[in-house]
């Protein structure tokens, strides 16, 4: 585990507090634990942050007292430790009784209407108490585009996911189960020094693969199957995610033929990226692609979505167009220099199989770099 | 994977619409996905259920759209897929249309303030559209009290955790990373039958075990350390967790009267479970043995909690009393049969070491069963 250092995080709590002057807040409540890890570096399951223009007061509870005085404080100047007494909330509130009149920002996409009315109810504005004000992505925005210390650790965590693939290729046979595969290629994860899975692994095989998110089960790999293998790791809290497609055996000219046009799509899209364009522009190009060929009702989800400290985050890479069948996005992205995503196409036949190749890309000036770099090619396991 | 029965399912629809009889709903939308497998089934990632008196409005986009059509459907009489076209909350927003004038639920604890906020500006109360009203733990309260079908998964998924012990207590040794330890815990929990870790398993040793909830790192285990080993696994959907403190070669003094009083402490509180007790006195009997034995300040965080779909769910076990320097609960429970939890105090020593000892409970007419039920001796690694 690296932990960003002082400057990296001074630099992102810089923008953020930039933000919040820019909406007129006097205190930004952060309890979405991603967010509070990347202004600090905390990993913990539980915390809140409250940041002011010129402190970060941490809240937490006696479980993590000693690892914030160990491994968060030294890297964050100005990092006050609030310790829980006797609730998260009541301690929160207490913290903001110190803001009569302000503006506090709160989380409206994580903060649950349950801890707002609370917060309200205890905050009367009439009795000249802090007003509670919604805001979206103040930090979020900030996580979009990666620091040299975020990619380095992408960059590393690529190479060693792609050992993984290499491990893993050679572990995988006919008449395994399902779920003892996922758990070969959990081990492998974690030897390759990852401190986890970044998502429950997938393992479909045959007509399980036809479900994009099937979990694995008690099904054995059958001569002819195509699988569907998609897994990734967590290496100093980021998340990094591929997915390869192998044939049981050499595949019939169907399973062939499909796999061609998924991985042209997967071409197409990745030659998309680069600064300035939609992402919906890049999800469009795998999509038209597996149209021509007959495949475009069957490539049922968007074609990538962010990484980092989550495993789906911003950008998503998806359709905007109507008709395509698919989750719309609420939201399209620009790429920018420093992004980090999935490009993932899929297709998937209902009853007979599916098809998904997935790498990692970072935008670049130029285009971008794919960071994932295990053999696209169709692997056939030998009988 | 095992499914409840159509029967079961239907039962515990039955109750959450006695709960919104009782609340004067017209119907009670749900998106925390524990709270919508508990009604249905449904596994994945990604839901909307709007529960009905007598449907239930499934909201799912196309990655699972066969996976609700094959596994959820059959069981869940009344489920009718409704596919997002195209976002969740536009989807969910025209189910609403059918209900003007009416009174709708929303989980206040789970649901976000920016989506209620969106709903209520799209559904305008003015304009004749209905009235959101949240509410808490309506199906949180049903999922307390476990049926027979989740009793039999953790009756059999608590001899699998114990089985996984025996394994892990074989090959842990002097030497070993703990890094390297959790990856062999991790793979004997798959290997075991669950389909994944239900949580990220810690392994800490020496000074590391000081802190309740560290992540395993490069540290090697020494001669002299007390080793936490806290992991657990999923099965068919549900949680157990367990904890064992162990000791790399014979213990000192010191750690072994540590050892003995938290066990002592964990006797006094499952002897404590039963139904009508308060899930704070169970608290209450293992920090006053800790107290008395001079540790009460290095117990930092609750006894328990409830296990389910969630690790950590209903029943809370902490301390509602003054002065015990811990995170206070904001709700005490009064156990009833068929509540499960976990009992497990411990005691850390800042700089030197810790010890936790963890079992699950199934609370019975008579008192409780303790369902895992590895050794409780210290287990010293022979060297």
């Amino acid at each position: 585990m690296r932990y960003p250092s002082a400057d990296a995080l001074g630099a992102r709590c810089g923008v953020v507090r930039e933000a919040i002057r820019q909406e007129n807040l006097d205190a930004l409540v952060l309890s979405h634990l991603p967010n509070v890890q990347y202004l600090t570096g905390f990993g913990g399951s539980s915390a809140v942050l409250v940041v002011t223009p010129d402190r970060l007061l941490f809240v937490t509870d006696g479980r993590y007292a000693t690892e914030v005085e160990q491994s968060v404080r030294p890297n964050c100047p100005g990092l006050a430790l609030v310790p829980v007494d006797p609730s998260y909330d009541e301690t929160l509130a207490r913290i903001l009784d110190g803001f009569p009149g302000g503006r506090i920002g709160i989380e409206a996409g994580h903060m649950t209407v349950g801890r707002f009315t609370w917060l309200k109810e205890r905050l009367p504005v009439d009795s000249g108490a802090c007003q509670l004000v919604p805001v979206d992505r103040m930090v979020e925005a900030a996580r979009l585009v990666k620091d040299d210390f975020e990619q380095a650790v992408f960059r590393e965590a690529a190479a060693m996911l792609d050992d993984v693939v290499h491990d893993v290729f050679a572990v995988v046979r006919e008449g395994q189960r399902e779920l003892e595969l996922a758990g070969e290629i959990d081990y492998r994860i974690k030897r390759r020094g990852f401190a986890r899975p970044s998502f429950e692994t997938i393992v479909a095989s045959g007509p399980n693969a036809a479900l994009p998110h099937a979990r694995p089960g008690e099904r054995a790999l059958h001569a002819g199957d195509l699988v569907v293998l998609d897994f990734g790791g967590v290496l100093s809290g980021y998340c990094v995610d591929l997915t390869r497609t192998v044939s049981i055996g050499p595949p019939s000219d169907e399973t062939g033929r499909l796999y061609a046009a998924v991985k042209e799509a997967q071409r197409a899209s990745i030659d998309r990226v680069r600064p300035g364009v939609l992402a919906s522009d890049v999800d469009d190009a795998a999509r038209r692609v597996l149209e021509t060929r007959g495949f475009g009702a069957m490539f049922s989800h968007g074609t990538g979505h962010g990484l980092g400290l989550e495993i789906h985050e911003e950008p998503r890479v998806g359709p905007i167009r109507a008709g395509t069948g698919v989750q719309q996005m609420t939201r399209d992205e620009r790429l920018a220099t420093g992004m980090v995503m999935t490009v993932e196409p899929g297709a998937y036949v209902p009853g007979v199989g599916g098809v998904r190749i997935e790498d990692d890309v970072l935008v670049t000036e130029g285009g971008c770099v794919v960071l994932t770099q295990a053999p696209r090619e169709l692997f056939v396991v030998r009988r």
